[in-house]
């Protein structure tokens, strides 16, 4: 038993859509067609078979995020499978049966990098790439989607930040009961990484899901989390306006301490004067991943009194000079003394063994610890990847405002 | 003189991030391909090339929505154009100048359908297909996109429906200013087609981005845009879900008055008990293409009191029995004589002289004439497409509450 739609009535629901909203002549062309691949198709078993028509290929590989990485050093790259070729030129493999999680795939025709266009969800990794998104349901993925139950508003909002001289749009979600209710609630400060921009924790970091889903469930306590752009000299991500050019400035934020100025004199002020918001440290919490990790350090040691709850993820004391980005990490010591007299409620660090950064944050604790400064350590499996940012935030935001 | 970012630049910048946000592993991948290809890339002519590395295709053609159509019925397929093999295996063409407007294109290399994976923009069409998005600025398209000055407010917003049973989303958009005013506003509800859902109109329509630049030139009233999921069915588009299954009813909200009475019963309330807005006749506008368009008839004829101002789009008095879908137009009559006596300020109605219902909309206008109905006609060139129903709207919105 298979649990997708049975495919001729599909066909037929989707023929009959096709024939009403598209002009006569792309309904010949539909038509003309007369098919429609189901891929990804997801067994009971989770295992999944993928599938792709091209009648005059050679070869067709599909590379998947959940696949291992083989050779070494700058001569790494993703193991593949192969599809097969079968009847009308349709290639497919069957592979798994997958871990509940939410992956990306492309398929890889005669060395053409090709999104499958059978699967409708696509994701976009930043300034990096476009990628199918599978998504495997169970318990490690029960926070990613929209289960029942209330729900939180996402809003996508412009505002004015005179420290970067810009109308910057950011995501603000407010949890299931704000709309309704006269409380006043605490706000999670949550920044992507380099290359990314504000629309990658809503669509890849699904945190607007796992948030309703830990609220519901009596986990996390309702919140605001605001989702800011990290680039000092971007307004918004690319999607606003195809015309939009990439970040002039190398590695975005990391750059300089712009954001971060923009973040405490630009967002905060505005999101606690816009929104039913408790407006201390108490009830102040900041993290990032990457990227956002430096900015969660920057600003919280330069400004110890804002935050009671500070995560840095897959980031730490890192010389990124070899990238020609200068971070000045001179007065570390006495930015630690600094926070810890400020006594925050939760200092927490989050690192996989695989992440390209490991040795970073093992030297951010090596002198955090020789400062006494009291922190979590949470190491996870795995590198610096999504799956890791999602769970990270999933066992983050339970923490916070207790 | 190209408009694209220096190449050498680009790559440097996306090199660095690349390094910055990916693991060890993926950083080898990246580096080892040493070249990211720039397509589309448009000049300051409007002409614009497009480039896709298909080392070992024999053929590979462009297929882009501006392209005219050729042969006749069932037969009718878009024209392509080719595109020529260059060095290490990067194809390219030039074409246009392109008018300004914002189109859609996808690749075909040896007969597979393949997005263009070095363009970042990808909209999905629904339940239809993926496709990269080409944006051609100019006069024609100016309101596409997000200019200077003010902007509004997108939500995502999930509300109860008890008439479908169901906890639903819709997008809301609030007008520039709406967070720091103390006025009320009027409030257009804006649908969207069969196969399509509530993020159709925030992404393939832009609405936000033509809100935002109507009222910021003083051409349309500060007004709120509540996108609905026209689907009874449907709790909520599928990339909330990757599980959720398409719609199972045959052409969405046509078989049935569920969307209607859901829009009045629990959608109207909804806004106007949680948004700050005008709650009478004078400020309610509704609107809709295609199945939205026939949605927009059946809920104003069924209630004549409501809103002020109607907009038809792309849609008349069809026969939908070919398709399975029996619409019932035997009231039509004595509807019309109902709106009629609550005389609205404005019924509008707008069609392309290609669209595939064009004679369902003269049907439409020889039954409002017979009853001496009060409308405004709007033909345009063009058919059944987003172009024209961007351009509705763009005409449409400036008439409303004046």
């Amino acid at each position: 038993m298979k649990k997708t739609v049975n495919k001729l009535g599909r066909f037929r629901i989707q023929l009959m859509l096709v024939i009403l909203t598209l002009p006569l002549a792309a309904i010949g062309q539909e038509v003309g067609s007369m098919e429609r691949l189901v891929s990804p198709e997801i067994a009971d078993d989770n295992t999944v078979t993928f599938r792709i028509k091209a009648p005059k290929a050679e070869k067709v590989v599909l590379s998947g995020n959940w696949m291992p990485m083989v050779g070494e050093g700058m001569a790494m790259t993703r193991k593949t499978v192969a599809l097969t070729k079968g009847e009308n030129g349709v290639w497919s493999t069957t592979v798994g049966p997958l871990e509940p999680e939410l992956y990306g795939y492309t398929f890889v025709v005669d060395d053409v990098n090709t999104l499958d266009t059978a699967n409708l969800m696509v994701a976009r990794d930043g300034t990096f790439r476009t990628e199918n998104v599978l998504y495997i349901p169970g318990k490690a993925s029960e926070l990613y989607w929209a289960k029942t139950g209330s729900k939180g508003t996402v809003h996508q909002v412009w505002y004015e930040s005179p420290t970067l001289d810009l109308t910057r749009r950011m995501y603000v979600y407010t949890p299931p009961g704000y709309a309704d209710s006269n409380e006043n609630y605490p706000v999670l400060y949550l920044l992507h990484g380099g290359g990314g921009d504000e629309e990658a924790w809503p669509t890849l970091g699904v945190a607007n899901h796992i948030l309703d889903n830990l609220i519901n469930s009596g986990k996390a306590k309702p919140m605001i989390v605001v989702m800011t752009n990290g680039n000092p000299d971007q307004a918004a991500a690319l999607t606003v306006s195809p015309k939009l050019e990439p970040s002039t400035q190398p590695a975005g934020g990391m750059a300089n301490m712009m954001f971060e100025k923009s973040l405490v004199n630009d967002v905060i002020p505005y999101i606690e004067s816009h929104y039913k918001v408790k407006p201390n440290k108490e009830n102040r919490a900041l993290t990032g991943l990457s990227m956002g990790g430096l900015q969660t350090m920057n600003t919280t040691f330069e400004n110890p009194e804002l935050f009671d709850y500070i995560g840095v993820m897959s980031m730490g004391f890192a010389d990124l000079s070899r990238f020609g980005i200068e971070v000045d990490h001179s007065k570390r010591g006495e930015q630690i003394e600094a926070l810890k007299a400020a006594d925050p409620e939760l200092y927490w660090i989050a690192c996989g063994t695989d992440d390209f950064l490991y040795q970073s944050v093992v030297d951010m604790r090596n002198e955090l610890d020789k400062h006494d400064f009291d922190y979590t350590y949470r190491e996870s499996t795995g590198g610096h990847t999504w799956s890791n940012w999602r769970i990270y935030l999933s066992e983050f935001a339970p923490m916070l405002f207790k």
